[in-house]
């Protein structure tokens, strides 16, 4: 059987021996957009970094209902510390799961391979993809869909979904972000982790990724890569074509110059936004662009809203920066939604 | 460690217990362009269909210096016949490794791998990429590269790359044909099946399989998919921008009018090449299309003539049938090499 992820929830938030906040974007990212779903959080000897819930031992999360540890940090190596055996042995022995977002196999692990057998636990890698995808048919699904697309990988595309699939959400109407990457799995509670898909099956996990629905019904796909990455661009290509989607949102970074990691200019926001039409334009001929997506963290609250309205004239679509509620994000919101 | 496959030659055929020609494509491919890589053919019982190559037992092939056994042959379930097995036993037996394209893998047989294990000898299943293929670093690489797109699948991107291949060598040029699917590969005895290639690895796949090479080197390299066919895209663009070519040549069917299993349109030539030059610009801004590759097979040869030279005025480019040798085709070589 094809089967999307679907992980046992809610989530004991496990924060390792960790003492530098940039290593738990993992536990932050859980707590700030699936707050409802994680019942507290867990640490093992040294740990100073803390996202605020309740600390709980993997016994009390079991008791208010938690189905799984969630391995919230990464360290240096993307191994699994010999220092969290205990504490994760203890979190399979209380009848949790554990899952993981890591690049090391948690099952890879002798002592928790037999943890979880003895107690009948599973041991969930979210960065492992389905078995038996399909290839892609082509056909169009019913329902609509949104993808957030990029100049750049680790842009936004992630952050604009959720956020934009809330804001729909709080319009009333049915919408279902639908994570493509681990952390967007975690917070999903599924996914697929299109990265980790083979290519020839690329396109065909996006249409598992985002079913058949009800005419009104929204899936609000979590973008990956860029079409202009050269390492990437298959990915985003993939999950393009599969993901026939009615509207895009372009994410970028104004401060941005360079393709992370590389040396290529970023591709400006006109060139990706026509891109992705034209391409996209083979599974869905509707497809059309609502607004840009722009982080603007770094700069003050005017100089952000002084941005926000020079690219808006520019591209003469609606520019936002979805981390900040208010009248530029809404113009956005109603773009998306309009027909 | 990163290897591109290199296959144990030369080789003997094996076409099983098959009575339909059509099942036996591999073994036609392999006496065609690699005849001199082939020492002998062998089957089971039943069999009718014949390469016409010597008949050679494992043993005879063997002193003969064959390096291995091809299963040449699919049969409808993609398995591994049983009838086969006392055949590919022998095989092993006789000091030859095996070697297979089909879905199936040989080391899930258990007689194989028992008698693989044995005999100290190989089960080699060209359609399992290699380990630890890097993500691409999009760094542009000395010498030269042609890369054969398409229209769709199955448009004669193999053919073509052959063909030219063995046009450059014969002008004294140093070419190597550059294999991505498992029937090339065999031909090449060597190359990375790029649609089992895991989707963020697929363009540094592509890097991996057509390295630095000196200033005058030609790599010819075989195309998969199209840009535009919503199930493979992906693989068709990870390999583009990793291959950097500095030349493209489009191949196109006259006859296909829909996309291969699919109810989607064929794109025309023009949209072909300008999609195909504008994404392959990102990784060399050299990028140019020499011209276009014609399946004529179904055509009498003044229909082919004629039609080439329609075509040819049409898109302002020669226009060839790899196939057919003569001036048409001789003008798209030339158009090749020329700076």
């Amino acid at each position: 059987m094809s089967e999307v992820m679907d992980l046992p929830q809610p989530y004991l938030l496990f924060l390792g021996d960790t003492t530098e906040k940039g290593y738990a974007k993992t536990a932050f990212g859980l707590r700030d957009w699936a707050r409802d779903r994680c019942v507290g959080e867990w640490s093992c000897g040294g740990a100073t970094v803390t996202t605020g819930l309740p600390r709980l031992t993997p016994k009390e999360a079991r008791a208010r209902g938690a189905g799984a540890l969630v391995i919230g940090v990464a360290n240096p190596g993307g191994v699994i510390g010999d220092s969290w055996l205990p504490s994760l042995v203890e979190a399979l022995e209380s009848g949790l799961d554990i899952i993981s977002g890591m690049h090391a196999k948690l099952g890879d692990v002798p002592q928790l391979k037999a943890a979880a057998e003895h107690h009948g636990r599973r041991l969930i890698d979210v960065r492992t993809p389905p078995r038996n995808i399909p290839v892609a048919s082509g056909v169009k699904r019913t329902g609509k869909r949104l993808l957030t697309v990029g100049t750049d990988c680790a842009i936004g595309k992630k952050y604009t979904a959720l956020a934009l699939a809330r804001a729909f959400r709080e319009r009333g109407l049915d919408a279902d972000f639908r994570a493509t990457g681990q952390t967007g799995i975690l917070i999903a509670g599924g996914g697929i982790p299109m990265d980790a898909v083979v290519s020839d099956f690329e396109a065909g996990a996006a249409e598992l990724l985002s079913p058949n629905a009800s005419a009104q019904h929204w899936d609000v796909i979590e973008g990956q890569g860029s079409l202009f990455h050269p390492a990437y661009a298959g990915v985003s290509l993939g999950l393009l074509h599969g993901s026939q989607p009615d509207v895009i949102v372009v994410c970028h970074d104004p401060d941005r110059k360079y393709l992370l990691g590389q040396g290529f200019p970023l591709p400006d926001i006109a060139e990706t936004i026509d891109m992705n039409l034209r391409l996209g334009r083979r599974t869905n001929a509707a497809i059309r662009c609502a607004g840009v997506s722009l982080n603007t963290s770094r700069l003050s609250s005017a100089d952000a809203g002084r941005l926000l309205a020079e690219q808006s004239a520019q591209w003469g679509l609606p520019v936002a920066d979805p981390m900040v509620a208010g009248a530029a994000f809404e113009r956005l919101v109603d773009a998306c939604l309009e027909n």
